[in-house]
């Protein structure tokens, strides 16, 4: 049943003016807006301008801006201040300026965005379906090229989250995410790596792990994160002893020369929709297990480990809180691993408490140093963890018997062998003058001390977090928390619990606010201390 | 098992700020930044103003401006350009400025936001379980008070999308968004309304139904929604011939009077959380029957009426597309209305076409108009229409007997009455020049015509809603499509179907750019018209 689509002529030449050739005829010029969106990219157009009120434009309506042969994807803002935009321009804030990479004054055309390609899948997930490779692969590359508005991503990430997820689709997630980047092949038969899923305060094992199974000869290429939401980041921190912002070309000499490295992710386009999707996880704290091994698989395997040794730490206030929530999780990250050939070695830890002292970029790297160089102060239960994880690691090595890792570990770290690696990467990457025994901490600084007698029983891994945050950490890099005591320790009144550090008068009375309203430690007697889930 | 909270000595006095009299020492000022964030609430700091850094905010965090006992939430902006704000300076968007209701300049203090009490409520519905009426209610009253991010709002469209609600849920949802604003209470014992669900041009139903069954004497006090995805609302077509934007009170003497108005709903803070939600609901194209229900009772028994004739529309191109999904609908709607104690009518129409030949807000008002006059030229099926849901709507009154509706309404437009009662509603609401014989309509304009010869078999609604958009409307007023042909029409090879008028040469070309690429009608044989799910 053949229907005949009515037309209309062709209207006259003259009038039939395509979108184009009018911004071609008037072209707009871009400027840079001072303004950080966060992530989210924002063109600004003036109420008056022709085009705005021409092509329908809605304020928070995507629009596409191209120049140059290059487009990127913005929600638009509409102003009528000729101070932020004139009518002949189109602003574009920080963030989109950059990815736009175009000079100012340059001619741009500015028109609505097609609607993205995935949307129908998306709707049939938010519906409830399950999705196939196919849809994960539009969607997210989408997600990873901004097209989805932070409605939509908010919308994606609801509709997969805490079991709409089957273990199927968040392998088809995982592996879309991995091809949405870059995905480095170091040419080694062997390449290791160690993460935590993240949440416990200080915990900085990844630069003691690293050092140590390098200086066995495994290819440890390490890129980390900076801090989130946590007071530091193992790239924060790094940061404190070297340069940890390396061009790809010269992080693979490193590796080449010292097998390993520990530099910051960040530039090596690594599972990008990765990125784009924790824009919207972290407000709104949805940090499911499907997203959550989506998130750190595809990153570890775009940067191209194929062993990796992965922490989860078990805590009243660590993200897993029960062994049967991480022995699930377990199960998980294994099948994912094992569609994606990566060899995978889950550990569960205790994560009832911060792991070392100290607490800020800062204080984690004198921690570390002082574990490397067998310093009295090293904190024992960094460098049990440390050697725990990089022995489990060193068991990858076929030459090595299964069991004998802790040992080989431990002899690698007392011998010095680790502090040398350490060293030569520090040096390899650029050192920054650090003196770890006067690190020069923020000047600013008060005392929590305990009121009464008894036994620590609790140490909040949130609260700590947030007061070194509020103290200042990760930005300013000498600020945060101290610690004097640990789980199990007894104490007198007045004895010292933690120092805070920072840099600003205002940042310490925001963090002492924070430390009167609930220091995070807990005092009772050994009986009420929180039972280990895990042993060493 | 009681434990002793370790706490910290109090700071010494000199030291402890709160950060409420850190700002009074330092106060910001307000500034309006002339940005148009279409109902996102944004605030401006700049980056080097002292409080940004000291309250560890974020870019797109959540803060909370006071002043003068007032305060609003807002989005966080970091600007380093001091032509948007200085340093001792808070902006605020257009919308946040006037919801603030501060003048420029006004000393104002920013923290934080709290996160939203009913985060945890909506956690646990994004995890799948159902929620009771003290969830919504708490969920309700943060979105109308502009406490969600846009994130966190789609978060709750989504998990309450399709089959997310039982019918149970729907009520508490309705019920908690009446309790969000203003209940307005008409002192009559029946307040009648009606309200289509939307999606078919044209369609000015209500102006007609309106003076009919105020005429009869009926309280019909209808506040309608401007245009947000259509090319015209009641509002915008109503305010062709009459001001829209009274005061609740003038709003309540003219209903004393003439037993009706046709105003603009948006002045009187009917069901604010519906609006809000909105807000992602339509970037994210979901309407959810649950929230259609919520969404609409809510606004009519806000409005105080307690009889309402709803218009669901089926067809090819309507929101609903088949009579079972119509049945279920009706279900919903009416199981929530018992609830409410909302006496409801539904009445299932033809959505296959428009409704009425002109389609933008003075076409549209001229249709109305014809109708009322009992013009040559008025079109027959948008006076069928009216007089059959005003005939429903009749049938409330005790005196009328059912099927009786029908008859009366056509009594009371044929003779003029209806007519008489709408000159007095426009001149009581302040009557605007208008000769809807000569409605001044845009001087720019292009047909469509036929290809060749055939009986049409399609209309599309979308198609045709887009390219009166694109020409202008509704936001020039006599911008829009004319239809020369309805569905079953005979035409010849070069017929017109329709004429398309524009205020601006670059309206007319994107209008005519979509119309080229599809004119929205088909063309064919009778036996292809599309099936007629209702009969009149």
């Amino acid at each position: 049943m053949s229907q005949t689509p009515a037309t209309s002529p062709a209207p006259p030449a003259d009038q039939a003016v395509p979108a184009d050739v009018l911004a071609a005829v008037s072209p707009l010029r871009l400027r840079r807006v001072a303004i950080d969106t966060y992530r989210e990219n924002v063109a600004y157009l003036n109420r008056d301008c022709a085009v705005y009120r021409a092509e329908g434009f809605q304020a928070l309506s995507k629009v596409e801006v191209r120049a140059n042969g290059r487009r990127i994807l913005a929600t638009l803002n509409v102003t009528s201040d000729p101070r932020i935009v004139q009518c002949h321009e189109v602003g574009l804030s920080e963030d989109a300026f950059d990815q736009l990479g175009v000079p100012k004054g340059h001619p741009v055309t500015i028109s609505q965005a097609e609607p993205p390609a995935s949307i129908a899948a998306l709707h049939r997930k938010i519906d409830g379906e399950r999705l196939g490779r196919a849809d994960f692969e539009s969607i997210v590359r989408d997600i990873a090229e901004h097209r989805y508005s932070k409605i939509e991503l908010s919308a994606f990430v609801v509709a997969t989250n805490r079991g709409e997820l089957d273990r199927e689709e968040v392998y088809f997630l995982t592996e879309a995410m991995i091809a949405s980047g870059r995905r480095i092949d170091w040419h080694e038969r062997l390449v290791v790596d160690k993460h935590c899923i993240g949440g416990i305060p200080g915990n900085r094992t990844s630069m003691l792990v690293v050092p140590i199974v390098a200086a066995h000869g495994l290819v440890c290429p390490k890129t980390s994160s900076r801090a989130i939401t946590s007071p530091a980041g193992t790239a924060d921190t790094m940061e404190v002893l070297a340069d940890v912002e390396l061009p790809l070309a010269r992080l693979q000499e490193i590796v080449r020369e010292h097998h390993a490295c520990l530099a910051w992710g960040g530039t090596a386009d690594l599972s990008p929709a990765d990125d784009v999707l924790i824009s919207v996880e972290r407000p709104l704290s949805l940090d499911s297990p499907g997203q959550m091994v989506a998130s750190i698989l595809s990153k570890k395997i775009a940067a191209g480990s194929n062993h990796l040794v992965l922490d989860i730490p078990i805590g009243p206030t660590a993200k897993v809180r029960s062994m049967p929530e991480a022995q699930k999780l377990r199960r998980l990250f294994e099948y994912v691993a094992r569609r994606l050939d990566l060899s995978l070695d889950v550990v569960i830890t205790d994560g009832r408490q911060p792991i070392g002292n100290g607490i800020g970029p800062v204080l984690e790297a004198r921690d570390v140093m002082r574990v490397l160089e067998n310093h009295p102060l090293a904190p024992q239960d960094l460098r049990q963890k440390a050697l725990r994880l990089a022995g489990r690691l060193l068991e990858c090595d076929p030459d090595i018997r299964g069991g004998d890792g802790f040992a080989i570990a431990r002899d690698i770290l007392d011998s010095g062998r680790a502090l040398e690696k350490m060293r030569a990467l520090i040096e390899a990457q650029g050192a920054k003058p650090f003196e770890h025994e006067r690190p020069g901490l923020g000047a600013l600084s008060f005392e929590v001390r305990a009121e009464q007698a008894g036994v620590v029983t609790g140490i909040d891994n949130l609260q700590i977090a947030r007061i070194a945050r509020l103290a200042g950490a990760p930005k300013v890099r000498t600020a945060g928390v101290d610690l004097a005591r640990k789980l199990g320790d007894a104490v007198a009144a007045g004895d010292l619990l933690y120092r805070v550090h920072a840099g600003f008068q205002s940042d310490l009375d925001f963090a002492r606010q924070a430390s009167d309203k609930s220091s995070g430690y807990q005092l009772g007697t050994p009986g009420q201390l929180p039972h280990v889930f895990v042993e060493f």
